[in-house]
């Protein structure tokens, strides 16, 4: 199978190793907006060639679009205008229901499967392109029933040889709850670091100091705008409705302190560790 | 060397591995409130014996408090009362002025040498301890010139020999620098467990949704509240104005997402971006 990728940075880069790895693509094909992109991808050995976008997709089996949100919303449209129905092309995005709105009615919307690996690093580039990096995790296949089943199957068959599980959802319900689950996670992230670096003038203290904990909070700060920007531009709503519950949160410590009902705090941290139930 | 801790958590029970592991403890004594705890210990082979308070301090060199911190109020000029010139009291807490404050004019303060070995879990009890927990990372020592220098030098040995490295700090600055790197991502990553919690209702999606970013974000969610109550009670005042610096950053991008300036968004990510620069 000849795959080409759109986007060659953290996970398109990542899925081209395990691809490769796997058997299944036969010859990995780049393309990408930044040609000093692929040359690295190529020095990496990530991708077998690059190809101006149009030859790039005459050429593949399945095309999987991996560039950030904004660049999909111009994409999708016109490669499903040049897509043949032997070809699958998938996506990788964080948000879906802007990008499915903008090919809602497109001739060859079957042919197009809504895919989000839930994985990911807070590195971007092909220079962050990982082994492994889906393993275990999950794929969200997003309105299945608008695609082809053979396109669905061929989803299935990428994602499932790098080591995804699936799971279905419904557009809307999918950027809802990526709001709570992933979104929210990289606006605290960013807060975090604001707060420390606005409130700790001394830059040698947070590094002496900073414990593992600190660390893992934190992590997330060090993500790329170019991504993330379009994905709260693209789930803006959903974002803001999780983003003003989480505030309410915090705010709710805020008072318990100022007040010093410390019994309630005791409550609700109690109330907060339920979340290890959940998680791993 | 025999060294006597009170309290067999994760913290003391770390330290118990590591030292006798180090060779440094020819004999650890294991002091707790709860009889339960300290058999547990017995069994992980944690310490060498189990005694009562009282007896426990007659016999050690060094004696190492790591309760929680309210229970370190108590506890701390009692043990300033038995101590003798030839033993040394360490302890291992998250916050050092109301502390320091309750033996400021104690004949034996010279004994106590105030210790924050800047790392963990958010794991608890003895069933958490770890080896290696402390290499590599920071212990601070905190007023060191209130201590006799023979027990400076002890306290050195200790947490030295456990492949920690030093900073100084007096004791308002210790807690201020605390609240930052430390205390409010532990009140960030509650609030944030209790956003989804409340939000996300059904706890199969985000068992299945959750990525590792989400995970690393609310990990610190899981810890305890008997050890973080009485911190946050006895560092309100800084927390407190972190925590209003915290909640100020996350309105501003609230803001920013009802007004659609992405452009702003950007700009701020980017700041954020900076804490990479710091941390490792």
């Amino acid at each position: 199978m000849i795959i080409g990728i759109i986007g060659i940075g953290l996970i398109g880069g990542s899925l081209a190793i395990s691809l490769k790895e796997s058997g299944l693509a036969e010859q990995i094909i780049g393309m990408d907006a930044s040609q000093a992109n692929l040359d690295k991808a190529v020095r990496r050995r990530l991708i077998d060639d690059d190809l101006p976008l149009e030859a790039g997709i005459r050429l593949a089996d399945v095309i999987i679009l991996a560039t950030p949100m904004d660049a999909m919303l111009d994409l999708l449209p016109d490669l499903l205008d040049m897509v043949r129905k032997d070809q699958t092309v998938l996506d990788v995005g964080s948000t879906k229901q802007t990008l499915l709105d903008t090919v809602v009615d497109h001739p060859n919307r079957g042919r197009f499967v809504a895919c989000h690996p839930m994985a990911g690093t807070e590195f971007s580039g092909p220079e962050a392109a990982i082994p492994h990096l889906f393993e275990g995790k999950t794929c969200v296949i997003v309105d299945a029933e608008d695609s082809d089943q053979d396109a669905v199957d061929t989803a299935k068959q990428v994602f499932g040889t790098v080591g995804m599980r699936f799971t279905h959802l419904e557009r809307n319900a999918h950027d809802l709850h990526c709001a709570y689950v992933s979104h929210i996670s990289h606006i605290a992230s960013f807060a975090l670091a604001l707060t420390v670096l606005e409130k700790e003038k001394d830059e040698q203290r947070i590094f002496e100091l900073a414990s593992s904990g600190f660390s893992s909070t934190v992590r997330l700060a060090k993500s790329s705008p170019d991504m993330w920007v379009p994905i709260f531009r693209q789930n803006r709503d959903h974002v803001l409705d999780v983003l003003d519950e989480h505030i309410e949160q915090l705010s709710r410590f805020r008072t318990q302190l100022i007040k010093r009902d410390f019994d309630g705090f005791y409550e609700r941290i109690r109330r907060a560790n339920q979340i290890e139930k959940i998680l791993k």
